[in-house]
């Protein structure tokens, strides 16, 4: 067999992601981790899960285990259009919504859905990596956007999309996460977020929210701050993705999509070849630690669990970090966006430092789509305890300012 | 919004399952179910499942919730591997494996890794509506071969590729479900198996075997009668998927997939924007259940079960069906297939049926991809009691009896 013969042109343009590669030296012991995207096991409610998963089994016994509907499971939906409206997003009588095996599967449905080869996506400059993967299996062109402290710049946006416009070509959506962004750590203000809706309707593209961290804020965030872009008066065509990876577990794998109904009509036909359904356990765990009130009270200590870490690193950053290097001021979420002089590259640095002060952290080219960010970084605090923390910045500190000289 | 304008090419051929429309008659309580093509819930083993969760979430705690490596739990790819050498398949260092939500997902994978819009798919005539959806959304042409009592006929598969590639075509594969065949019933023989491995070779187009039957026999059959293509001499570069879904529950989205350690690496680079990983609980729940040795034992009364069904229902229809009508005999699996005399609708009948005798089955049009099959009909023995199915057949037989006049 000759592979490349066969193979199909998306499949010759897959990558490995070049943050996975680092993985073997990231998880030795005794390494610092700033590193890695996981949320910390620390927050898993395992043991009310497995009493859960005890009694639902023994009450529904084989049921549970059948083949669920496409959209998702009954009773987990409508909890779900609860838990949305909450947010201030109205899924009319539930036929806007869809269950799918973490937000991962949604941003590949709307990829299969919208994209066919060289139709454009904008994206935040830096951007997900696994969301910039998905869009470039779709034969995707991706064009970066810049941010500031105040998230997606609304003014780049407009005149990227009338230059791609006035190029000919077709923009299919924006893709943005609005609040706490992986990876830069910044939120999009309430301000921009109508300008970004507005601007999504003047230039005929769809706008794909992406909102894992959204409920993961930290003290003195208000819900108004984080409030969806599909929440404003008219985001009522904008796609919006969230989980529970992140604020209950990620094994699960449990997310959901809301969207206009043409769209999630189409969503499903595409999860039905794709899957045909999402675990049934999986939903129906999610479903009853929601249902009796413990995830409310549970989303609260991870909120505080996260918010000390994260003011340990900024904390140390103040304290230890040399006046060259900036970075951003996270009120939630799990990363923490570093800018080192320009000349210096740091995925040299990440290596030389996992290697010799056993301190790992991610270097930020693979987020941006226009092969910038050589002096960029990223920091989570969701891994080390506050010591750590202090300790690893510290160490870090100190080998930055030595390359700065 | 105009949606036509922003859909994919991919998007605007999807259709919804011809079948699943049936899905609110066929669901009705007092209905005689031949239709579906649901697992039996009675099979499913839910009681051992929660004793299993309960210990293994007590034991691992948090553990157990988190993300997992996109190619799946490695003690679950190690008792795979051991599983598939069972079936004279072998997986070498494990490199040639890989978990699936289902073995729908293992199918889109394997769409999106070789499928080009225009590229062909050698599918048998009739075949399973999940993989022609598939494979449709990727754009693909379908092109059928005649199936007779042994399987897949191999002449006219041989004359198909070459009139294919003579009229410029590429084809990609040949999809095949070699054992007790949804919808067909029928299994390819062992010496027609070893020409398709040696057609495929020739013609050097890839073999996907679809297999989530091929544990379900009933007595009389060998393990050598079921033998995988991808266990054959010249079988290396074969996909080969199975499940659990249809011999344990399918509520746990746990297959795997083996094939040329190529190809998987180019199926995890696919999975991992598809979705990143499996869910955690599902696979650990399965690993332990076989690792329990409680699977060997709960196959064999799944056989039974189901064995006792297909005698029950051959039995019936050799009493009661008219001589016009034929009929396959399977010996394992879950489905039987019907044809009806020329110039008799099946669909027409299978709705009317559905409405008049409360007995359901499923038309076959929609499993051919000529628009051929119009008088074919699939019944399954999986759902119904004994007494019931002797009870729905003979209503059918007379059904049928009088259309025929």
């Amino acid at each position: 067999m000759q592979p490349e013969n066969l193979f199909s042109q998306s499949a010759r343009l897959m990558q490995p992601s070049p943050i996975r590669r680092m993985a073997g030296l990231v998880n030795q012991p005794g390494v610092i981790s700033f590193a890695g995207g996981m949320p910390n096991p620390a927050t898993f409610p395992d043991q009310d899960l497995r009493l859960i998963l005890d009694e639902i089994v023994g009450q529904d016994g084989a049921r549970i285990f059948q083949y669920g509907v496409t959209r998702g499971l009954q009773e987990f939906c409508e909890l779900l259009a609860g838990l949305l409206a909450h947010r201030g997003i109205d899924v009319g009588s539930g036929q806007g919504l869809m269950v799918t095996n973490g937000s991962q599967q949604g941003l590949n449905l709307v990829s299969q859905v919208f994209l066919d080869p060289g139709d454009v996506v904008l994206v935040e400059s830096p951007s997900y990596v696994g969301a910039l993967a998905c869009f470039r299996n779709h034969q995707a062109e991706l064009v970066g956007v810049a941010q500031d402290e105040d998230g997606i710049v609304p003014e780049e946006l407009d005149e990227r999309a009338a230059a791609l416009a006035a190029a000919g070509k077709r923009v299919k959506f924006l893709y943005c996460i609005p609040n706490f962004q992986n990876p830069s750590g910044v939120t999009i203000t309430p301000a921009r977020r109508a300008r970004i809706v507005e601007m999504a309707r003047r230039h005929g593209f769809l706008i794909v929210e992406d909102d894992p961290y959204g409920e993961l804020y930290f003290t003195g965030v208000t819900p108004e701050d984080v409030r969806p872009l599909k929440a404003l008066p008219d985001g009522e065509d904008v796609i919006y993705l969230s989980s529970f990876s992140k604020v209950v577990t990620p094994g699960l794998r449990t997310a959901y999509l809301a969207g206009p109904e043409w769209v999630i009509a189409r969503l499903e036909l595409a999860k039905q070849a794709a899957d045909l359904c999402s675990s049934s356990l999986d939903q129906r765990l999610i479903y009853e630690y929601c249902r009796r009130g413990l995830y409310a009270t549970h989303l609260q200590e991870v909120r505080d669990f996260y918010d000390v870490k994260c003011q340990a690193m900024l904390a140390a950053m103040d304290r230890f970090m040399p006046q060259a290097i900036t970075w951003t001021r996270p009120r939630g979420g799990m990363f923490l966006w570093g800018t080192l002089p320009e000349g210096l590259d740091a995925e040299v640095l990440a290596m030389e430092a996992v290697q010799r002060l056993q301190v790992a952290f991610i270097h930020g080219a693979p987020f941006f789509v226009d092969g910038s960010g050589q002096n960029t970084f990223r920091l989570t605090f969701a891994k080390e305890d506050v010591p750590a923390i202090e300790q690893g910045v510290h160490l870090l500190a100190e080998f930055f300012r030595a390359k700065i000289g």
